[in-house]
């Protein structure tokens, strides 16, 4: 059997970080954000090989983490780069440029599910790539030149990840000249002429950039802890 | 002092409804959402005339719940209609066409802000209507005819209520013929010809149409309490 990937990126250069604990360290139950988003892929299977991005200032207090917790599950650690493009392009050089397939995913989304990481392998293993996606459930007005306008939801698709790639396309695309309208892996995939394959993720699978995402993002993990 | 209005819309006809409970009616923290709602706005000033549009075959079971949970928040109640257009069709008629001005809520928006509320109110004073949004923080793609493709997140915004409105201007409004193309009312006052006004809305302002949504609530409703 093919070996697949998982690239988890947590956090750019640390750039914007000042003082503040960097998001993915902050705890979620009593553990770290990162360790959660880890431990999902590796329930997932434990076959895949895991692959951790990490700003250069945060690889020792990670490190340091892993002891604290008796984190123990498998992972490699890549250097970030200036650029999330930067950090992800990192991680692939580690990978053959073959049929595996990887999955690129925020480290600060804890809660995707084994179905929506499921329906994304399967869908990339046959049309390359994959990006799992939630509707939105209020009403968007764009603004324009002029005010703004209400615009049909229907058609809008939030992005999550894990986005899910045959290898070799995907370190073909990272290949090109970053590009400040690279916005997630897709984008970058995109932009050598792919079609981009929408697949269905699920609404828990928030990312946690604002104080109240914690607090949900709890609340989310406890209730599925009760399921 | 003129008095002001809160329109608090509970609900459609109940067509979709079938057995289940309606949303404005599940528990939360021990009490229905919409009583939530309701003490919201008395909080911010019980000076406000609420008024509340309740599907008629709602009605007696609202009743029953306020004397259960001894809810005794002042209130007028309003039959709704087949739309929700037609819901708040119906409470305008109770409102003088002059200088009033007029909130008009969603029923299961419970975690709206104070500072949301008087923002909206201060603006919709001075510029006729006033519009709650909030960023969308992850990407969006757009469905397109032949696949799809990335739009730009920062000129989108996700429209949340309360939407406060001059009562003269909101009242001729709905004077027009119903259009499907009316997703809030906003867009009805858009119909003829009017600038419309967006205002900060907050984060936690969520509407509860999923199950999660009710976790979501508790967990954002309990970490206010403790604030």
């Amino acid at each position: 059997m093919t070996q697949n990937y998982v690239i988890i990126v947590a956090g750019g250069s640390g750039k914007r970080m000042d003082a503040e604990i960097p998001k993915q360290f902050l705890l979620l139950n009593g553990r770290p954000v990162l360790m959660h988003t880890c431990k999902t892929f590796y329930s997932f299977s434990p076959e895949l090989s895991l692959i951790l991005v990490l700003p250069a200032a945060h690889i020792a207090t990670w490190v340091a983490l892993c002891k604290t917790y008796s984190f123990t599950i498998p992972h490699q650690i890549v250097e970030g780069g200036p650029e999330r493009f930067y950090s992800v392009r990192n991680a692939l050089h580690l990978l053959p440029h073959d049929e595996s397939l990887v999955a690129i995913h925020d480290g600060v989304r804890p809660l995707v599910s084994h179905e929506t990481i499921l329906t994304a392998f399967d869908t990339a293993r046959q049309y390359g790539n994959a990006i799992p996606v939630s509707p939105i459930i209020e009403s968007v007005r764009e603004k324009t030149l002029t005010g703004n306008q209400i615009i049909d939801r229907s058609n809008l698709q939030l992005i999550q990840t894990p986005q899910v790639f045959i290898s070799a396309l995907i370190c073909k695309a990272y290949e090109q000249d970053y590009s400040s309208s690279f916005t997630d892996d897709a984008s970058v995939l995109e932009k050598m002429g792919e079609k981009i394959i929408l697949t269905q993720g699920n609404p828990e699978n928030i990312k946690i950039t604002r104080p109240i995402d914690l607090i949900i993002a709890e609340a989310l993990m406890n209730q599925r802890g009760r399921a």
